[in-house]
């Protein structure tokens, strides 16, 4: 019971400060903003976690998990190439709108990583985008995809994707759907008729 | 004579800070790191700058009018709303690679801005955001493009647009009309054969 409440605070802590992070940057964010967040004495803060870099360590790693765990089902899906990034973009999508105060962190604040975390992190983003490009790739041989430059198509679905969130802050009135509908409509199949 | 050398030393001043601020952000860049890359005293350098704000505020409304002017030449021209969209995309590729720092700038850097420059240049990013959607609703309009929701299409081409500069920083090997032709086809033709 005692451990499940502490769990729970772990929680509410990681919740909270994902938030936090967000609207001041985590630079800006001290632990005393971050106790007063939660509504604790900053002391006791520390019998849940030992610092503000564990926290943000914490947050991207989770949030960088949930895309290589996208990754890896879509990758051994029996689907054509486009058909598979119209997966990632269904991913990208669903993980912003679920989770966008980390998601906001993974496009902004993950420069502040430290070490060995820092490291970690950096492979594991170019591991995705390599994952990512290798499914292009295949979609150009196989003639599915047009012989476009396949860093150029990269970087402009992935710099579309990671500003998502924000745009999708400031706009409502489509439902997810929609939007996996739309997103993969314009970066795919493209505007001109 | 005299005019004219301070002219040229409130260039180099502008330039050098560009870097700066890009390098380190420009909340984190002092008037003496400023100084010192210029090579002159942090006194003399108010001989020719009242502020770091002046500077940013310089550096990002000289930026904006190319795009202002960009988009005036562009809305007038004679041509359908896909070409105007071609002409768009390259002149953002072209101040991106011709200036590659205040466009950083414009990208990371504006919300330092501060008081009536803030407000004023905010309202020139809203009315050209506005004008790119009204040249997509005309593509719409006259079918030359698909019925796309304008809000998420003009996204997807501002957002990699943005960000182009960083992208660019790190690559090689595709010339300015390669990469006109490559963005282009991505953003407006899309990926699908």
């Amino acid at each position: 019971m005692v451990r499940s409440m502490k769990t729970n605070k772990r929680q509410i802590i990681f919740h909270t400060a994902a938030a936090l992070f967000r609207k001041k940057g985590y630079t800006a964010t001290s632990m005393r903003d971050l106790a007063k967040a939660v509504g604790m004495e900053a002391a006791s803060l520390y019998n849940h976690i030992q610092s503000k870099q564990e926290i943000l360590a914490g947050l991207l790693l989770d949030a960088a998990q949930s895309f290589m765990q996208g990754m890896d089902e879509i990758e051994q899906k029996d689907i054509s190439p486009i058909q598979k990034i119209e997966k990632l973009i269904s991913l990208h999508i669903h993980i912003a709108v679920n989770n966008t105060d980390a998601i906001s962190l993974l496009t902004q604040e993950w420069r502040h990583l430290e070490g060995e975390v820092f490291h970690s992190f950096n492979e594991k983003r170019k591991d995705y985008e390599l994952r990512f490009k290798n499914i292009l790739l295949e979609g150009i041989r196989c003639g599915e995809i047009k012989d476009v430059n396949p860093d150029v198509a990269l970087f402009s679905i992935l710099s579309t994707m990671r500003w998502f969130y924000a745009w999708y802050s400031k706009k409502d009135g489509l439902s997810i759907e929609e939007l996996e509908e739309q997103f993969s409509s314009v970066l795919i199949a493209g505007l001109q008729k």
